[in-house]
């Protein structure tokens, strides 16, 4: 399974996933599912994928093979988000036949933000038959992969006003919830923060198994939440 | 739509469910999923529900028809476990066939659990299929329907050995989540409090809409949240 997330807040975008992948938890894997495009000062396009491993390898070499004519040359995050899709569609034609022969789901879902020198930073999701919607101030997110576990605190703060690092915490914390609950889920987890009008980079960070701050968070989060339920006022039953 | 959860503590067992059925968002109707059999003094059987309303009507039905030989008269909670398993069972193969025909999923759970004297207070989760599985102290709790956004906070607070009005107080706290992230989950919902040997139903309430206790632990706990999460310390990028 994947968790992917990222958030549009006025002042940027925040990215984060996970880099499990698993065929049965006996056949667990790391990859990452965070890849980035970049020409310093023009463009930032950063892709984060969900799905069938073969279906979104595929997709992401096809689009780094035909980076120059592609991601790193198309005039919008727009155009981009048309490419994704049509090079999705293009791999499904090529293997979803034979994965559906056997059963196997070739679903996938890609999530894609950045910004273009010219446009404001966009922020899109591509669905799996590699149609996509855009985000806006009022839906400001996208997740795709193990998603509801971590949905309710996103829910409760990741605002369109909300300073860049307040998000970015909260992805993580959200990372921390959807690991207790779903095994197929683990660190290390890739953090991304890309800061509008920067068209650079500068913000990227792994967090590996052990990372101090991720422990710092996970603990403080976790007596947080004990110390707050303990505070909540008893049931009364009458 | 449908979020129902029990959970086994030391001193008893608490169930809570939603009341909000969907076939589609123009079609919302308010069933109560939590069915009580009691005899006090000798047996209480909570059986929760989640799934096709026809199929786990029929079910409920039957059962309360036949109640006498049936859940009241069972020697065991796993005599009972056996049975709704088996009325199920009856039922699919009466209507099964018909809602396959029109791709219409005839799925559904029970949670079923209480105390018939003689026995420890004892907790199922009867599948699809109409197998169960028992609760234990190490996984002591089963969720039903829409389960994922709020199981984070059971996993954190719901252990064994927690008192019982922790252990309600963080189902309605789970339904907080869950009704924040997901529209067809909804008010009112029903809480149980079994109490370990009281072999009669003692705490039991309806919270409705605009409950003033369900509103306040709602915003003392979104409050609280807010709080721990500005304390979480900023994300570290070096």
């Amino acid at each position: 399974m994947t968790y992917c997330v990222a958030a549009a807040v006025a002042s940027g975008i925040v990215f984060a996933s996970d880099t499990r992948t698993n065929a049965g938890v006996d056949h667990i894997s790391t990859f990452s599912k965070m890849n980035v495009f970049e020409i310093p000062g023009e463009r930032v396009v950063v892709i984060l994928s969900s799905g069938n491993l073969g279906v979104t390898q595929s997709v992401l070499s096809l689009l780094k093979l035909r980076q120059a004519d592609g991601v790193l040359g198309a005039k919008s995050m727009f155009d981009v988000a048309v490419l994704v899709g049509e090079t999705l569609r293009e791999v499904l034609r090529r293997d979803g036949a034979a994965l559906e022969a056997r059963h196997i789901d070739a679903g996938c879902n890609f999530i894609l933000g950045g910004q273009i020198a010219g446009e404001a930073p966009r922020l899109f999701h591509v669905y799996p038959e590699g149609n996509f919607i855009e985000s806006s101030v009022d839906t400001n997110y996208f997740q795709i992969g193990e998603t509801k576990y971590g949905k309710p605190i996103i829910d409760r703060v990741v605002k369109f006003d909300v300073p860049m690092k307040d998000a970015a915490k909260c992805l993580l914390v959200s990372f921390d919830s959807t690991m207790r609950s779903n095994l197929s889920v683990g660190l290390p987890i890739d953090l991304l923060a890309y800061e509008k009008d920067s068209l650079r980079v500068t913000l990227r960070r792994r967090f590996q198994e052990n990372d101090p701050y991720f422990r710092e968070i996970s603990q403080f989060w976790s007596s947080g939440l004990r110390r707050v339920f303990q505070e909540v006022p008893d049931v009364s039953w009458s």
